[in-house]
């Protein structure tokens, strides 16, 4: 008989009056959820309390999931009381961690500073409670704490996300997977594009229902402008065969809707669109009107986007339309600027102006003015020009202003896509 | 004697898996949190958990503040649990209420739906318990439950951010300030733009020193390229005295660092700046090298804003700063496009193409490579061009390219702004 496994838990311990009163979003329990339920532990309940001594005391006290993570309260002021607090719930006290204290004196000195110009609240902050397991933070001076009583571990962390991410992941989640041993899982996610999430379930809904007796989970993770497809199947007997079960099913996938998927794992659609853009050692060229912009900040958002994208054209007066883009006013006045001769004019007029391979153009009514009955509100064009020549596509976006924008701009990055790897 | 007033507190209670797994962010409670500590009820916890009817009735069992807000859990799909629960820890059933039914069917109308395709389940949103007093839902077909029991209201709204917040304004809210009358609380928001939050405090300190016996709380709310100054006075006596009280700090204020205070309430930078071009009947253009579009992005975000904005170039390439710009070859090479000259040029060129009255360019090293040690990442340099001629300013970012990309753009819009208010 199958050793029944307990099921690992964990909770979520936010600590700072600023989450409280809504001045910074708390994004870190989230994060540590998802984290956490990658490597098999199922995160059951995140609290958000202020740094207040009783209350951290009492939300120790009712803890109930096998692991507690705790985000907060330890920089060096007075108001951050975590660590002090630990110590009286744990019966222990701060003792001062030389070789943590060496570190804080290395960082000062990494970063420019004077290490005379250090304060004694910076070098306390090598004082740690004497019975828990110091864990390193390499991205700032407050140290991670670990304690395993009855059962329970309960991890201290600084509520920096980028501090906090580097303690979970160079060094909390592996020593979680060493401490718990929870089933192992294989993932895989693959990204898509052009399908909303539920026009995308039914396109793959026979493949998806034959999931079930494989022991496979899908998982649909919607973002702006795409669907992640997350596969997920516990390594039962071996690591080997459920990578194996999850590759096959994911290879399936592939082979059903090959045009909507466009990458794996954890990229966005302009970084995928900017490596295509790398290997063809191709350039690109963008002409915006109801975008405004946004199209052109999420290019070059991506870390040498400079190596393929050339620049654009905001073009939000019909005069700039004329006169950069070369579009003539009669097509304008025949057809309106939002129209397809205009955006595939754009298109064309703005790849032959800065000389690129490629060039997207968009033109349309972001609202929440200037919508008519037959243009609605949210109705957008648009082109992509190539060596091949254009073509365009006419796209309805609900939503408000910043939706539209959003929703056009990635419609327009997935149009280029399509192109790029000849599936237009 | 006066009267010691017992203080009004609150929790908030979000269900849902999506938040546990991070699927979702939880930007309700923190909302929640803001708006409730603005009518003087404090908000002392959060709690995020599954869609788990034992999870849910046990968080019932024990909560501690006069107020408890739920947020989720209220859509049609079996996943959603709240209300059923709710009966049961409350002891009540479920009814219809037929005035809530032919809203649900008024709102598919409106959305251009037929409410012969209405499903049982959509009309099923018209089941609430029979002892809660109904909080209507002006923008979904969730409605608000309002529970009052034994000295404590505990209200459920459903989760989407949209709907909740309508509930809140419309109703809860105020229902809340009736129910609990807690202390009247003045403000005033003072939006500053130019100087970071700790050079800010010292500017004034003197100042700030003096509110304490003035009975005047002053908050520190920063956000990328601007710090809120939010004054806060409880009205003790009368609302007409504290009104006054924080008037007169504002007013002071105002005298300490007119340069610095861009608006007032709940708007942004670049809406500012629309609202000052608008009132001069004058234009705006953008040349973007380093911020990419994201200058044209914020300046577009703005509703209305192709009113004044005609447009802008993106300049990735030295190519394009040449040809659509006029910048001249030999000062690109002399200089580098990190140049003060060219900047200017920049600037003066697109407001003489785009013939706008004013103009903003932006040249710098975004990072995270093409630093060197004479200009390293977060080199920015900033120039407006107008109707008197051109201003520039060189910036040190520091961060990632995302933030320098928002605080490069953050500061050249208050470049502007100094400039249309004749304080350059």
């Amino acid at each position: 008989m199958a050793e029944v496994k307990h099921e690992i838990t964990a909770e979520c311990l936010s600590i700072g009056d600023e989450l409280l009163i809504g001045q910074t979003v708390n994004t870190n329990a989230g994060w540590l959820g998802g984290e956490l339920g990658l490597i098999g532990i199922r995160p059951v309940r995140t609290r958000v309390i202020g740094d207040d001594k009783n209350e951290i005391i009492e939300a120790l006290r009712t803890c109930v999931a096998d692991v507690v993570l705790i985000t907060g309260g330890l920089g060096p002021t007075k108001d951050d009381i975590t660590k002090h607090t630990l110590c009286e719930f744990f019966n222990t006290r701060l003792v001062r961690h030389p070789e943590i204290e060496k570190g804080i004196v290395d960082m000062f000195v990494r970063m420019g500073r004077d290490p005379g110009d250090m304060l004694e609240v910076n070098r306390a902050q090598a004082d740690l409670p004497e019975s828990c397991t110091v864990v390193p933070n390499s991205r700032g001076t407050a140290s991670g704490m670990w304690f395993d009583r009855d059962g329970r571990v309960i991890v201290s962390m600084p509520g920096v996300p980028y501090e906090m991410k580097g303690i979970m992941q160079e060094h909390v989640l592996p020593m979680l997977q060493t401490r718990f041993a929870p089933p192992v899982i294989i993932h895989r996610t693959m990204l898509t594009a052009g399908l909303g999430e539920s026009h995308l379930a039914q396109r793959i809904e026979r493949w998806e229902n034959g999931l079930d007796e494989l022991d496979i989970k899908l998982a649909y993770l919607p973002s702006p402008g795409m669907v992640k497809l997350r596969l997920s199947a516990y390594a039962n007997t071996n690591a080997a065969e459920a990578r194996l079960r999850v590759d096959q099913q994911a290879e399936a996938l592939y082979e059903l809707i090959p045009e909507l998927i466009f990458a794996e794992g954890d990229v966005s659609l302009e970084q995928a669109i900017g490596q295509l853009l790398k290997e063809k050692e191709q350039t690109l060229a963008l002409a915006e009107s109801c975008t405004g912009g946004y199209l052109s900040h999420l290019v070059t958002s991506v870390p040498g986007s400079s190596a393929y994208y050339i620049g654009g054209v905001v073009s939000y007066a019909n005069a700039v339309k004329m006169e950069e883009l070369g579009i003539p006013s009669d097509m304008l006045e025949l057809n309106g600027a939002v129209s397809q001769p205009v955006v595939e004019r754009m298109a064309v007029g703005v790849r032959e102006a800065l000389r690129s391979d490629w060039a997207i153009a968009t033109t349309g009514i972001a609202g929440p003015d200037g919508g008519t009955p037959e243009k609605p509100v949210g109705t957008v064009w648009l082109a992509v020009a190539g060596p091949e020549g254009v073509v365009s596509k006419l796209g309805n976006f609900p939503g408000t202003r910043d939706l539209v924008i959003e929703r056009a701009s990635m419609s327009a990055l997935n149009l280029l896509r399509k192109q790029l790897i000849g599936k237009g």
